[in-house]
């Protein structure tokens, strides 16, 4: 197919989201439940043709030399299949942001006005390798009444439309309005543009997926884009931290998950209690088997496998196990840094001063921080949202952890009487 | 100036502001609305120096044959500058969103996590002839701890260059941080494009201004952008109506203030109703010197002036005493039309059935839908938020009327006592 095809094409696929969106408003809370447990019953009963489909994708990553870690991110099998299912069914018992009354009052000229929550419309996700993600962002989409077209890598391109048609068919039996989930069958790169440049059918792009995607999909979107891009975290020691909690939570931020966007990547220590604190958590580290990448006052206290930082490490997210160590004179030099080299992500202050606590936190431009806690519960999960479509770096619309809610958007209802304006 | 010198000139400019906006976050409110007031002080103290600066402008826009309204939108004088103050003063008295507590929880690993509005950082406005614009957005921006960086038209590039000179020297006094509020000195063309790619120093890009503008802005930013598009807005007819009601809240919507986006449009009546509504509305509307454009079955029932509407007019946002009409055969039918030829910007309902009203509002896809109320009450001021930066037609972040709250993000404080994750 030639990019002209395929922009017609992906405009039809367009025109009939935003049509199935204006059914999908039609549906009550109970019905999309309904259909979602359908889909969950859909994946269930496709498992072979999705299996099947799997391995035709599995085939070709091994012909083309994709790493082992690749490969296990593509491959599904029947417990895969089966978690599929279930986070479909555990996506219908969530409580439905939809509806929901976020303000009301009345005007005195007798004007009384609702502000609700109410879908976005049609939302296009632009992801890469892992199937799963088909029915997650379907499914989450769907939850709150949105359309979604979907196009994943061509390296799972067989899998994603073995689920896409699962989830269609198996919801298409309890009432899923049709064209309300597609899956852009092209892999050309064309049609990523197309996507993106197609603002009058797709009212928001998520692209989840590397830095390199992110910025094409940037570059190219007429549309709002919200973006998860990279976790520069920070920790930061306060002297009159308590150093065994410090220690703790350096640790658990940076090795719990050292692949994630919520890891620690640079831990920031108050010069006083340099001497008192390298040492204690350089012994963790190594023992962690973390690289520490540190400047010359702490190497004077970290254990001689510590290499000397260089500028570029105060801005690297390894998503390793990779640390890089700065010494700071005082919170305010802290703040500064995290500010200017920080990806305004995740950071976190350790202190037993409230104020020093409360002056951090409000001076770093981050979507979270913490204070006295572990980096890594910068999560949908861990915030009590119960799912979690990814982790805004952006300040608009969705800041953080995105749950149900932030794939709404909101309405306004004004009830009159025959006012008219003067 | 080369582009590349504008280039350099707008990026320190972004430098400067991202720098500011660290300053601003640490004011209080009171300091806030001191300055605000100071400024107000700054415009009536250099009142002269603005009043020749605009003069420069005035004759720049005779000579080149602008029109008269043109020149009226750009002229200042004594009164007008004094509402310009006055305006400010006003900012200064109102409530400041920035450190509202949003929500609040507590996580059963006992992390206490409070979701506060932050300010958004740095906000870029691009707006076009009225350079009272200059002092209403900066001070908005202000108010909510935004640095911003402002690019007015070349028409009014004097009355700019004077209006910030006086905000700026006037705020310094009270201690506002300097580069708070920047004015781009440049005319060119380019400067537009540098800003709208500068997404690393600019959070958010508001272009105020006609469809040309907007257009440019969103084809080239990276950061999110704020429209305010047209308005084709929609007054529908039940049968049920109370005929006098409909008729008022008609012709309030099209005619009271014609030239702005929450006019009135397009008129749908219901074919039940059409022979008793038409001869009542048409009369009213011709008074009011309306050109209707209608449909063969509303022609039959309109005054003989009433021309025949082509497809373009279902479409179309007049800005003038011009209304386009159509029947009917049912809400349904009006909510299809609705969503199908509307801006999903304002749409009112006329009917006595509750159950209808709520269909209509439920299904039209619109920033604000109202029953029984003309279409002119989706304005900032009239729902009572006091200021108003413009009417989003977007759905992301913002949609319909932009108070002061709109101007902000916000961030997740969590509070810990060592917690890590298992």
């Amino acid at each position: 197919m030639t990019s002209d095809e395929i922009k017609t094409a992906i405009l039809d696929m367009g025109r009939k989201a935003r049509a199935a969106s204006r059914e999908l408003v039609k549906l009550s809370t109970d019905q999309k439940n309904t259909i979602l447990c359908a889909m969950a019953d859909g994946v269930v009963a496709r498992q072979e043709a999705i299996l099947e489909a799997n391995a035709k994708d599995l085939a070709q990553a091994e012909s083309n030399g994709l790493s082992k870690a690749m490969i296990d991110r593509l491959m599904l099998n029947p417990k895969r299949l089966e978690a599929i299912a279930e986070a479909l069914r555990e996506v219908a018992a969530l409580p439905d942001p939809v509806g929901e009354q976020l303000a009301e009052w009345t005007r005195p000229n007798g004007l009384h006005i609702q502000k609700v929550r109410v879908p976005i419309g049609v939302i296009g996700i632009i992801f890469e390798s892992r199937p799963n993600v088909t029915s997650d962002a379907a499914s989450l989409c769907f939850k709150t009444s949105n359309a979604t077209i979907l196009r994943g890598g061509s390296e799972a391109i067989h899998s994603n439309n073995a689920l896409a048609e699962a989830l269609q068919s198996g919801g298409a039996k309890a009432g899923l309005p049709a064209n309300s989930i597609q899956l852009i069958p092209f892999t050309d790169r064309s049609s990523v543009v197309h996507m993106a440049q197609m603002d009058q059918f797709i009212d928001l792009i998520i692209p989840r997926g590397g830095k390199g995607l992110i910025e094409k999909v940037v570059s190219t979107a007429r549309m709002p884009v919200i973006k998860h891009y990279d976790g520069v975290c920070h920790v930061y020691v306060h002297p009159d931290a308590d150093l065994d909690m410090a220690a703790s939570i350096v640790i658990n931020s940076k090795c719990q998950k050292p692949g994630v966007c919520n890891a620690l990547e640079s831990l920031l220590v108050h010069r006083d209690v340099a001497a008192a604190f390298y040492p204690k958590v350089g012994a963790g580290l190594l023992e962690a088997g973390v690289e520490m990448r540190a400047d010359d006052e702490a190497l004077a206290h970290l254990p001689p496998s510590a290499k000397h930082a260089t500028e570029a490490d105060w801005t690297t997210e390894y998503l390793d196990l990779i640390l890089s160590i700065k010494t700071v004179g005082g919170v305010d030099e802290a703040i500064d840094h995290v500010n200017a080299y920080g990806s305004h992500h995740t950071d976190s202050v350790i202190t037993r001063d409230a104020a020093v606590a409360r002056h951090f936190m409000h001076n770093v431009d981050s979507a979270v921080v913490l204070w006295n806690a572990s980096t890594r519960f910068n999560d949908g999960g861990e915030f009590g949202f119960g799912a979690e479509i990814g982790i805004s770096t952006d300040k608009l619309h969705a800041r953080g952890p995105m749950g149900l809610a932030e794939l709404t958007s909101y309405k306004y209802l004004v009830f009159g009487e025959g006012q008219t304006r003067q």
